[in-house]
């Protein structure tokens, strides 16, 4: 389980997209959401988008890894669909803020490593926050406030992305993926493969 | 410091020189050694040939990181290169076995990241000892024999990577050496960076 969190603007939306793209093993986590879609967001694909009164009954029943509340709208990640990908040898990406990680490493039975994708400037964080031409000023400016909270929780995880640019960025999120399925202790078999090797198999 | 070890044959020193001339960043450390050159070998490049009575006097004076005698000859990793590389900003790469790695985790101050290489199968093992042509069939033998015990060791590293071929154990360690720049840990100046973003700089 990959978790890339970042403050709305940072480009994570951006990286995940073209990490999906090129790498096969990879499957995106979509979450629920009560809010709803903006012009070209597609149910199941981008969000699930859910009613409040669903939403309330996937939390009571314990269906969502992890939820929270962002500006009068609440997000969940759907648990079954990541066991699913899970269990079918599937490494599984989040994009999920400060909350939802601590909550996955609490609910979630699978590891977990966690990467923060940083802006390169505050004037770039705003820049890019604008062009998405989505938002009001209004909202805006509540994001780059929350930007502030949100990248004050840098210190939680496990590896820090300053995303210069997408090209980078991605390959850099590629290299940890890589790594990490090189780690002893995610290769499974390697006991009887080295005793293959040593004769005695 | 970045650690690679595996049993002789199973391509490690290949791995190594490619690695070198791909990534600036990482410069190799030379190991002393008492051995006779092999054709071909240069002092200073492959090994720093010395007599014994001068690798003596390097383990009296602490002079190496870690040292082991392998079929009657004796093998060090002088400090000083090593010291003068890190506090330079290099990563250094070390083509020592199992003994010489636990030494290094007891003796070096920075932090040490461990590969472990390994053969595809036991019969490559033994084609690629054969096809060196520079051993005789009695060494061959030995380092079989030798190749086993080493390939016990793997449950000490970080990271196993099994040599199928050339280009994609270069790109393992590359993706290895890049997550592992990533890591939070080793990213200084991240809190001061973080506090400029969230204009508290």
């Amino acid at each position: 389980m990959l978790v890339l969190s970042s403050p709305s603007g940072a480009g994570k939306t951006t990286i995940s997209r073209a990490l999906l793209a090129e790498d096969g093993n990879l499957t995106m986590s979509v979450s629920a959401t009560t809010r709803t879609a903006r012009p070209g967001e597609v149910h199941g694909r981008d969000y699930f988008f859910i009613e409040r009164s669903r939403f309330a009954e996937m939390v009571q029943g314990g269906e969502l890894l992890e939820h929270a509340r962002v500006f009068d709208n609440d997000y969940g990640t759907p648990r079954t669909p990541v066991e699913t990908a899970l269990a079918a040898g599937k490494d599984v990406l989040f994009d999920i803020d400060w909350q939802g990680t601590q909550q996955m490493r609490q609910n979630a039975r699978a590891d977990l490593v966690s990467i923060f994708v940083l802006p390169p400037s505050v004037e770039e964080l705003e820049r890019r926050l604008r062009s998405r031409g989505q938002d009001s000023i209004e909202v805006v400016q509540k994001r780059m406030a929350k930007a502030g909270d949100e990248m004050s929780h840098w210190p939680e995880y496990d590896y820090i992305i300053v995303n210069i640019d997408l090209a980078s960025s991605v390959g850099a999120v590629e290299a940890i993926l890589a790594a990490e399925r090189l780690k002893r202790e995610r290769q499974v078999g390697l006991a009887d493969f080295v005793n293959g090797l040593r004769g005695e198999g």
